[in-house]
């Protein structure tokens, strides 16, 4: 019998995306309606509406907690290459789900793997999160704004790729555990090249 | 009255482009059918579905010569960072398409920007263009496997960044004549960056 909850604090938001993420782990994300998902959550389909405008944003909600981290470590001041990567290694030593070394994200890796329509979502994701970096660097004025663009393209882009190797080593069976040191040696590979380019 | 045409051929391939992007830039991406585009192509509908399995590629129909462009820059050997660079400042020169310099590319640009479907093929396509551009740079071996990597990564998303910018300006008036020289100055810095890095 589901619960019944109050409809519009963030512990139902935190409890919809929970149980639609089990859901989605369970069955894949195709074959998981909202209204199962409202349903389960003990609300109604707007309520879920309301909180994630798009289906999509069930799983990945993770996006507004990447932008908090990166708008951080700008705004933090001081070097902003040491700043993002003191903040990317502080997610790989927290185990945080952004950094991909999470306990237990292979069922959320193959899920996100198995549908088109997340892996479009989290390329928009991405976007978004370069578009949020070119803003804070752009107004931290510590560089031009073309500079600001580049960089926040290359930190982004490049941050994906740690991610990816990340997951698909998890994915081929390697435990977090295995993985961390050399996604560690991938950050640091990432913010060496930002620093200092490839022409060396 | 629609011509035929022989179905087979890189022509047909061609005409059902031509005729497909002058429908959409007339009318938007999604108030034009695939079947009425295989009508005014005078070929059936699995004639176009056999050149362009999905419809946004009827569009965006110039991932191969992008694909071409970044092969032929890393087998040319030498310097890579020389290379792409020549080979997009070669774009920028030929008013290429893929320079977003061509004339008569705003009503492509709005078309893009209006459709969610073409801009999430387009994201999809420069991923696949970062991955053709990893395993070149990786087969070629002139650097580590991660370099190829980061620097795929970073060259894709830079260039995106470029022809981002070269569209929003002619998409707010300007004359391509006169974004040409800024455009080659955000190229210039583009490939400075991925040599030196942001830390000097």
């Amino acid at each position: 019998m589901p619960r019944t909850a109050a409809r519009g604090g963030p512990q139902t938001r935190a409890r919809i995306s929970q149980v639609a993420t089990q859901l989605f782990l369970e069955r894949g994300f195709d074959e998981v309606t909202v209204a199962e998902v409202a349903r389960e959550a003990g609300v109604s389909s707007v309520t879920v509406f309301k909180h994630f405008p798009r289906k999509e944003d069930l799983l990945l909600d993770r996006a507004d907690d990447a932008m908090d981290v990166l708008r951080t470590a700008v705004r933090n001041g001081g070097d902003v290459l040491a700043s993002l990567h003191e903040a990317t290694l502080r997610l790989a030593d927290e185990r945080h789900a952004l950094s991909g070394l999470k306990d237990g994200s292979v069922p959320f890796f193959a899920t996100v793997a198995a549908s088109p329509a997340l892996i479009a979502r989290a390329r928009e994701v991405a976007d978004e999160l370069r578009q949020t970096l070119a803003d804070e660097l752009a107004g931290a004025g510590s560089g031009s704004e073309e500079d600001a663009d580049l960089l926040a393209a290359f930190f982004v882009a490049g941050y994906t790729t740690v991610l990816s190797e990340t997951a698909r080593r998890q994915l081929a069976g390697d435990a977090a555990d295995e993985v961390a040191d050399d996604h560690r040696a991938r950050v640091d590979r990432l913010l060496d090249r930002l620093r200092s380019g490839f022409g060396g």
